[in-house]
């Protein structure tokens, strides 16, 4: 990490091959290796033999293509890419599970509808969106039904924004790290463009009663997860989505609509949305004690960490990456913060003793993954990534000793430290706890 | 239009039904009746009675629901959300085809990859992403071969693109207004989210050779699709685009790798790229010769436009949607430019009489979708629609008039102008030419 290499060196210290023809003979030396000299010693020599099939026509030229569909979906080549699921896929009844947004095959910010992380409590009902409704009561002035029809009709709004689960990276919770992809570990969390109408503006036509302070929320899955929310962060930047990158919500998601409170605990964001009752206080609800507090040395727990850490995870190299020669690598991974825009990410090669800004692909969206890239010269020797952000509001994501000293070991919410991959002498990498 | 309803006016012109309990009599009535005099003859009586269902737990919330899945696919009510094809899906061999965008469902700015448009001249290939390569010959120092594994290597960008085919919304070019879904007209345009590694470092590293002004681009399709590019486009922002929406490019949009030259019509962002030849000038192939050329009335034809020109479509209200009662609504649509920025959409009631400014959807990337959003009150008299992009060169879309009297009748490649839609007074709409 002394020096940050160009992408031009990165570029000539890949695998290209170059063929040994059209170019006299002393041009078809890698032209980077005398423009960056410290990384000569690690590139073949050039001059690799064309591979014929780059010059002959492949079989998929000869013979016409498949049709066009109503609805597309990935290469068959890309099955490997999936949503990994610690729990099994089938786990639902009486049941509860969730499957992982797999990172580590990733690129960019928005999360491929297809595989965004799933976290269910009892299954993903199958609402018939002509029949749902949306009820708003409690302390208003006029209790209000709205079914998909009449929502449709407000003003909309368009964001990219993250949902995390609170239970996101519990594996680096146990004593030993697990070695699982970027995704099994951080993969309960995903981007996506949500379209909706602010809660603000239903909740202004109800009419907010005096000693109106929380509301409830409750979902139309078998669990009724039903979830207490403060009335100020509804009246902020809270949304009824009904679309997700730009069609309607996935069942899997909350279709026909969710809760979206950006930048809190996911299970707040409840899903397949059915009523909605303003009260003066919390309601206490099973799905907010049983469960979502952290628990302290002391014996007390917190309850109520609503907005989730400043984040960032590398995820290339990551487990299940390797390394195969030594050289010039682009490291890259997603930063997040539930307090707004990440302000910067820093990114160490030897497990934090020194730190390099690496540059942050814009526009910078608040409370929504942003992806970061730096190049990296891998020496051969053993390495230990870190990844460390930093948000507008300041706040610095810290490091595992750090967070974990405020709770019991193996408190397993609202993880947000620091992750560390070991580079591995043989290019292999390992999750490990720095 | 003649003036701006608040987003709450708009709100309380929907079609909310109000629940006769919980509330004093006095407060039932709608409040926006008063703070909105001019709406208020357009209103329905408050006091809907309560629908049982929205008090009941419906049948979904007493059943576990459906299990969790490796990959996501939308609702099974969704299932009319498709792209429609004007020449079947299965027109194929020896064969040509689309499928378009449905816009007229859609919300936000980021297509769905299961609904990006198709154009394909030959099917779809089924390529093996690890027997596929990319050759980069011609007028460069060095001819390099670069598979999956050595692109993955080189340092990525991520933007957000649109993609539009030259002959997007040629059903208007037509003597008679089809009468067909936004989609229908328009849907051979979907913005992405795009990774991939910039074509300049590529050619850079195979060193442009003197002389080199043009590269000439070939798919591996069964068409062998072949364009000429303008090196100065290929070392602008030019990129071999790999992931799309944060996976890999889906196979209808050129997997594993295809060319994305931001702004510039589609055909010439070949897909399942394999060559790039770099030449002196440009190679008039097949596909830019019989195809894609502007004829004029004088007989001569305009080749090589390149750039896509500034547009934008109301997608609601559009054809097939239809206002139940007057009141209130929320026009929405998308506009996009190939030479930047979208800098205003004015929308107008009256057919281009008068004009209102809409506001637009920001972040405001370049080459991309951008939303617009603007109230609207229907008096329940036939009107209008229009809307009218312009981009930040200042770039204005045109009406049809002053478009199509450049070109012979029928001239249907590189239409942007502007998409008139007439509200009947039943409220249903229509496409109309203006």
């Amino acid at each position: 990490m002394s020096k940050k290499p160009s992408p031009q060196a990165i570029a000539a210290a890949s695998e290209t091959r170059v063929l040994p023809t059209d170019a006299p003979r002393d041009t078809r030396r890698r032209r980077f290796l005398t423009q960056s000299a410290s990384v000569a010693g690690t590139l073949a020599t050039a001059g690799v033999a064309a591979n014929a099939a780059a010059q002959e026509v492949p079989a998929w030229m000869k013979t016409p293509g498949t049709p066009m569909r109503a609805y597309g979906t990935p290469s068959s080549h890309e099955k490997a890419v999936q949503r990994p699921s610690a729990s099994g896929y089938a786990t639902v009844s009486p049941g509860t599970g969730s499957s992982r947004t797999p990172h580590q095959s990733l690129e960019g910010t928005i999360t491929p509808s297809g595989l965004h992380f799933e976290r269910h409590h009892n299954g993903v009902p199958d609402i018939d969106p002509a029949k749902h409704e949306l009820l708003i009561h409690g302390l208003v002035n006029r209790p209000l039904v709205f079914n998909l029809a009449a929502l449709s009709r407000y003003p909309m709004v368009s964001r990219n924004h993250f949902v995390e689960c609170a239970g996101n990276s519990s594996p680096n919770a146990g004593p030993k790290p697990p070695q699982i992809t970027a995704g099994g570990i951080h993969g309960l969390a995903s981007t996506s463009e949500w379209t909706g109408v602010p809660l603000s503006l239903l909740l202004n036509e109800a009419g907010i009663a005096p000693g109106a302070q929380w509301i409830v929320a409750e979902g139309a899955d078998a669990a009724a997860m039903t979830r207490s929310v403060p009335l100020t962060k509804c009246m902020d930047d809270a949304m009824i989505a009904l679309y997700q990158n730009g069609e309607r919500v996935r069942p899997e998601q909350g279709y026909p609509m969710r809760l979206l409170l950006p930048g809190w605990e996911g299970n707040m964001n409840v899903k397949w949305l059915r009523r909605i009752k303003v009260t003066d206080g919390p309601t206490h609800t099973k799905d907010e004690t049983s469960k979502y507090t952290d628990l302290q040395p002391d014996g007390k727990a917190r309850q109520f960490t609503f907005e989730l850490g400043v984040k960032s995870v590398i995820t290339f190299p990551s487990f299940g990456h390797k390394l195969d020669r030594r050289g010039l690598y682009e490291i890259t991974g997603i930063a997040w913060s539930g307090a707004g825009r990440i302000a910067k990410v820093e990114i160490s090669a030897d497990g934090g003793k020194s730190w390099q800004d690496a540059p942050l692909q814009g526009p910078i969206y608040a409370k929504s993954f942003t992806r970061f890239r730096l190049p990296w010269e891998w020496n051969g020797a053993a390495a230990v990534l870190q990844s460390r952000a930093t948000d507008e509001k300041g706040n610095v994501q810290p490091t595992r000793a750090a967070f974990t000293s405020q709770y019991v070991a193996g408190m397993n919410y609202h993880n947000h430290y620091i992750q560390t991959w070991g580079v591995n002498a043989d290019g292999s990498i390992s999750n490990v706890y720095a």
